[in-house]
């Protein structure tokens, strides 16, 4: 039995807040049961060095906890004076999942910075992170498109991130910190409304997993990843509209 | 004319919500007009090493903003590599207030460790923290008591924060950014319940002042810091009453 | 058409060379087409910090690349004085990879450090790493097992990975630089002799990819470390005979 | 009593050395009782980035101890690689305080460095460097208006520092190290020869203070920050002559 | 008696296999021994910052050994974050070393980067670097001479280094890592193929040295020298012709 | 002709001034021409972790510039965040050559730290440190003689350090910074008060050198490195009869 009764693939309850913040182009907060994501989106009229002379735009994210995010107070990564792989890695991959469904030539030279702040952990951080920063990135896209009057709204379908392990023989969708630190198997998937896949990490450290369990943890996130998106598209309300696939992607 | 058409003495609406943080021992969410910091308190049953075997306890602090707390993102430090000068700063100031009303032999061999992370910033971020730290400290400190069934409430007196500087040839009271920007002074006054000043750091790069004029600064400021602490005592409710000297504080 | 007339399905000519390092306790000099990578197993009889008085051993790893083992050089990460994130996500990939088949308890609170120092890249140097470390990993063991009498051989089963992507619309096998350039889609899978899964790891951050693409590209790793198996197997001689599974893994 | 027999409103002896250095464009010794610095001023023909473009000029200052400047060995920060908050705290105050007496418009695009380097320390090594940092600059400003033939002299007003603190229950005018680890109440002021406040930095870490205190300490540390303005009038020569206000400061 | 019963003026067998890098403009592989370097030249058509503007070029070294190059596993320098003193040492010397026979008018305003990467440590790997980076750079030299047809091969003579050192009363030619850990003096030559020095660097640090022992070592170390010079000649091969004063080096 | 008229073999003028340093157990401040240094030695009672219980002492050297000791301001090395490769090579040269005189056993468990500070540079900085620093080390080494009654005083020979370069076609003794700035060849040679070598440092690198320069090198070396060790031994006063050899030295 699940904590607070919930089935194996039933999801945390999430909400989301929008244009929390005062000065970012785009912000949400949300909670995935008691995990909570503060994330921004700050827009640039230029790219980074490497990107330069290439009409294109260019997305990319920062992922922190607060020290006191999680059970046990971890110092933080600015006083160590270092980013840990840990959050280099997570880092990398909300920015590659959000870059998947831009089109960076229709953004133009320009940037996106997602800043995902976690404010209290309780498993699924990068998950929500992924899930809130795509929010934030369409809101601060909207604002570009209205003000530079783009021809196309450069988001071209919706993005959501669910966790899924294996605790004990049982395929779990969402899980929480407790469930996760005795998952034998972990798996992160981020997926498109259309159901592509965008990433796919799956982790057996303390068991390898065969094919048919890969398939059913790919089934149940699947499933949770496309409820999420339909709350997405609640929250965006209008904006929802400019993005296409979206409804497709429900359907899948 | 102030913004929201403050008198030159009147405070920003303070808001206190205690207990956010699932994990920490103490915890509160401050804000103090647009400015929105949260404290959490950790305790850990141990002292720095400089502190070993005097019997004695610890109170120290951090500080950090999130990237886009201001109105133009600002890299963070953890990125950077290391700390500013600035939040350095900060940090002592924040650590050395708190630690004025503690009595550190009462509190025994354990530490506590208090962050202000700031979710946005519109002037006086320091001095807010300050003013929330204080809280979050409270609480934790009434765990400890509990816990260790320690027979003194280990801290001596309240303790709050205000901004006070002088823009044009007005004296003004919790100058936001806006108004912090075009001061020629600029003083943070820390002080306790029964009115004494923990400390004064008055700033005139632009332009020196007198000392008739630091007496007016100093005035206003006791004004402003006396109002917050009655605000404090609210928010700790039964816990207030454990703190010596706050009544007489606020008859000063 | 590949390059050297390769087959879709077919792996580039591997070599392993074993105890080319005078003084580790394990060693062995990868060739995978032109990626070229060297693996060393140290032993220390003692375990990290976070480990200690666990009874278990730890496996650990770490990967660097010299500065032109690729086209144009690539500065030194000790001359920049950090890891790049790159760097770290590649070592706790291929650290977990190797713990998912050790008996850590059977290890006893010793530790291994793997390294994987690239001396020319062509693709596939994280896959080659870890394919290559566990052959460095299992000559160590031996020498652990040997020198305390060990009455069990603490390795569970062979492990070896290999890269699989989605070119034009193509599924190909371990792509080489050039393929890799032009890939969709990019997959990088971990499996065991008995032919479970350790890790999967999917990105399609140029395009999305289908349900129906990702069990092609499974299938297709699959071959493609099974044979490499066979390759450890020959490598290691009469260590191999005492690593379990290994025989069903080739059949599997 | 104190020691050497002083007064509790009585500095220790201050000697002033100018033009000490052979290559920098100004610069002094400064000693204060025991504690002796070396300050250099270099002068650039430039601003920092945030600066260009203004028409205005930049001053900033670095302090640092030498290892053995104090009773037991201190390491070097540039050994630990990185500032303390110390260190970063009094370089901001020196270079904030020397700009209050500075019309940056009138130097012109060029910015001034002044290096305070703490030989020996016996408390007070901020307020003594304010003190010397102010002679170095005024002879490198000097250099720069002969130089450039510059229609006004760049400094409106003399500078000069000195702590106060309360030790037992007396007020004591500049602290050495001794009377400093004793002291409750910890002040530094900074004033110009017209008696203004550039800035006022006072800490009861270790017992709050009263209003009444704080006028007492504000009084006595004016009476000896003007009798160092008068000494730092007699090292500069026929340079102090260029100074407006500093004689009416003597008489305030 | 000296391990593998060699003479006391004798070398350990030197092995020199040329481009093997599928990258690099210059490389070879070096063994001296036990000791094993692999050297790559990487040439850039810019100099750095404080070169430019001269029309001359640049060449510069990075020396580095893997972790288990030596009996006991060392720590990488990009895992601690920064480069040993021992390091910018060796490089520094590798670097300066280079350039004294290079007519760097003659190269134009590029650089070219030698990297000496320790595979395995037996003794003398900063002089086994020079060595091999000579070749490195001569072969990396050629490609330039050729692409842009400049009318002087840049480099003026051959070089080559060896260590020589006291072991008990006993001048002992290329020791390897247990004849130096007893010596008493150490000494590094650098020559080129006309028999001038480049670099003496001799170290007494368990003992100092006369005047007829320095002469003695310097006699040893040219002879040294010499016969690796003729090795460089033809690894070389064709390129070998272009480097004048080579064949009056060998008759000193 | 040189600078002030010197002869080729003709040192600049040197002081020594003992004791300048109020808390260090051992102190002097050195002027060669314009470079002017000061040495302070820190006693403490224990050696670094790796000569843990041997019975043995250590002496170790840490140098460094003020900005301004240069004619351009350089950058500090703690604001950059690391050593420069000079710092560490000149820090581990002094360090060798002071434990080359010191009988290690006979000073027992326990360290000697030199610091050399340049607050000025004219050329020699690194040979004027270990001039300076012999003296500083063997005041403090007298302190801990006195304070513990050891049996034989632990410094075996004087020590002494000079320059010497090849400008034009001449040999020249102590080079300021501008001759250093033309020489061919540069040289350091840190010898004993009886005329053994400790360190040759040698370098060609604008011009390799030959046989017969090098030994007009070493002979006007020594000629400087002898007169400085009597002035030395005049500093040293009744210390200096303590040091064993120093009289046959001169002599040498």
């Amino acid at each position: 039995m699940r904590t607070n009764g919930r089935e194996a693939n039933e999801r945390r309850p999430m909400s989301l807040t929008v244009n929390i913040n005062k000065y970012a182009e785009g912000s949400v907060y949300i909670e995935v049961g008691d995990t909570k994501v503060m994330c921004t989106a700050t827009v640039e009229e230029k790219v980074p060095m490497f990107m330069k002379g290439q009409g294109k735009g260019w997305i990319t994210a920062e992922y922190s906890m607060l020290p006191r995010a999680t059970q046990s107070r971890n110092q933080r990564e600015a006083a160590r004076g270092k980013l840990s792989g840990r959050t280099m890695e997570i880092q990398r991959l909300i920015g590659r999942s959000l870059r998947s469904v831009v089109d960076l030539h229709a953004l133009g030279e320009r940037s996106i910075t997602i800043d995902c702040d976690v404010l209290q952990a309780d498993g699924g951080t990068r998950t929500t992170s992924i899930t809130g920063a795509f929010i934030a990135m369409a809101i601060a896209m909207n604002k570009i498109v209205q003000k530079h009057s783009l021809p196309v709204f450069p988001i071209t379908d919706y993005l959501a991130s669910v966790s899924v392990g294996i605790v004990g023989q049982e395929v779990l969708l969402d899980l929480n910190y407790e469930e996760d630190s005795r998952a034998k198997v972990d798996m992160n998937v981020v997926m498109t409304g259309q159901g592509q896949f965008v990433e796919v990490q799956g982790t057996g450290e303390e068991h390898p997993f065969s094919r048919s369990q890969l398939d059913q943890m790919l089934a149940v996130a699947e499933k949770g990843i496309q409820e999420m998106i339909a709350q997405q598209r609640e929250a965006l309300g209008p904006i929802a509209l400019k993005i296409p696939n979206g409804d497709a992607g429900a359907n899948v």
